[in-house]
């Protein structure tokens, strides 16, 4: 894991670049002291520069967090490909206007969660290295195919935070029974991309014994603020 | 409005029982500044001295709020009629064993509603003019039908946080729609005496801009002890 750049931001959170092989990652701590870490993935193919998923990352680490991001390949810094992009363009299309994506979310989602989850392991193990972190390990992220694959197969995971999770692919629509870390489960009540009743099944499925769902009303983007403060609230519960 | 006794609390909440014409009522208040109401219910018949009433009410109290509740015509302190006491019980076996209980919702609790919210109305007066009270006003209470009536008609409802209404009287789900403050809905997603789509439903009628559903694994008593202080947070953006 090598250090390219670190930036001091004006709310006392220390951002550093990294990358760690092929990976590029973004880690934002505040304090030395050995912190719990908090993995924050974006949706699918969001850079982990987008303003939102920044935003969040800046806020749990000023909160007493080292917080980690990376660019899934083909996503953010790395090398993109027209065609990659072009599926993308047209899944976020389909899913605003609220068309059925299950066929593009088995063809070129599930994939994208499999080669992201070795990357994302990696990554942790790298993490885990540095004094500044002492674990325990969080999951928290609107891409919830991921933390879903994550929580099943990365024992390190005690506590994930998912956000919107409709529409995920079928493998981890039928893992979900697998996860048992405790659960706060965020959804859009009229996420125009994400089927209310879907999200519900999901939220019914998880194998957790302690799991929360917070519904607020609004679109897909309209998540009210104070959820941040309660999801930070639900890692400090479970990490701290 | 004459308070009959007082007794300071260990946690320093001082609790004390008072008598408005017929209607008993208790009051927690912690310090001696205005602070603002919160009217606090239990469902259907269990008195205001019920432990898991008086447990809410002691930590909102100490949280810096006024907190007051009375028992509704029938319950508690208030004389009681033995086929009441029969039908209240009916009531709760068979919503214990996840039978319909439409029919008794309607003869039964449709008029306790009825007759409980100008009571509650008269309290609020009431309280409103005691000095150590200064609005505005929150519900908070397991008996959402209460809460739908008393909002709907009482302006000085500011908030309001409802628990686990999948069972409410037809009135007050039709008028459900004409609730417009502020709300915290909370659901357990197994609660056998409270059809879960049916506490969707109600979620999804209530006309509020703001509306959070929090929804947890188990059931009826199960509601986990973060909930207080979420219940309290959701009121401290509104009342304070």
């Amino acid at each position: 894991m090598q250090f390219t750049s670190e930036k001091r931001l004006d709310d006392g959170v220390l951002q550093r670049e990294f990358t760690l092989g092929e990976i590029p990652g973004t880690l934002w701590t505040s304090g030395s002291a050995p912190a719990p870490l908090v993995l924050m993935a974006h949706n699918n193919g969001l850079p982990k520069a987008d303003p939102r998923l920044v935003a969040r990352a800046r806020y749990t680490a000023a909160r007493g967090y080292a917080v980690a991001s990376i660019d899934a390949a083909g996503c953010g810094d790395r090398p993109r490909s027209a065609a990659d992009e072009q599926t993308r363009a047209d899944l976020r299309r389909a899913m605003q206007a609220g068309e059925p994506v299950d066929e593009i979310f088995e063809s070129f989602i599930g994939p994208l969660v499999e080669n992201a989850v070795p990357e994302w392991r990696t990554t942790l193990d790298a993490l885990l290295e540095l004094p500044e972190i002492g674990g325990p390990v969080g999951y928290s992220g609107g891409w919830t195919a991921l933390g879903i694959r994550l929580a099943v197969v990365e024992p390190r995971i005690a506590a994930a935070g998912f956000f919107a999770g409709g529409y995920v692919p079928r493998a981890q629509r039928e893992e979900a029974r697998q996860v048992t870390v405790p659960l706060l489960f965020l959804l859009q009540w009229d996420d125009e991309g994400n089927p209310r009743q879907r999200a519900l099944d999901l939220f019914d499925a998880f194998g957790s014994k302690e799991k929360t769902l917070h519904a607020n009303l609004g679109g897909h983007t309209g998540t009210p603020w104070f959820e941040l403060e309660d999801g930070c609230r639900f890692l400090d519960r479970h990490l701290k």
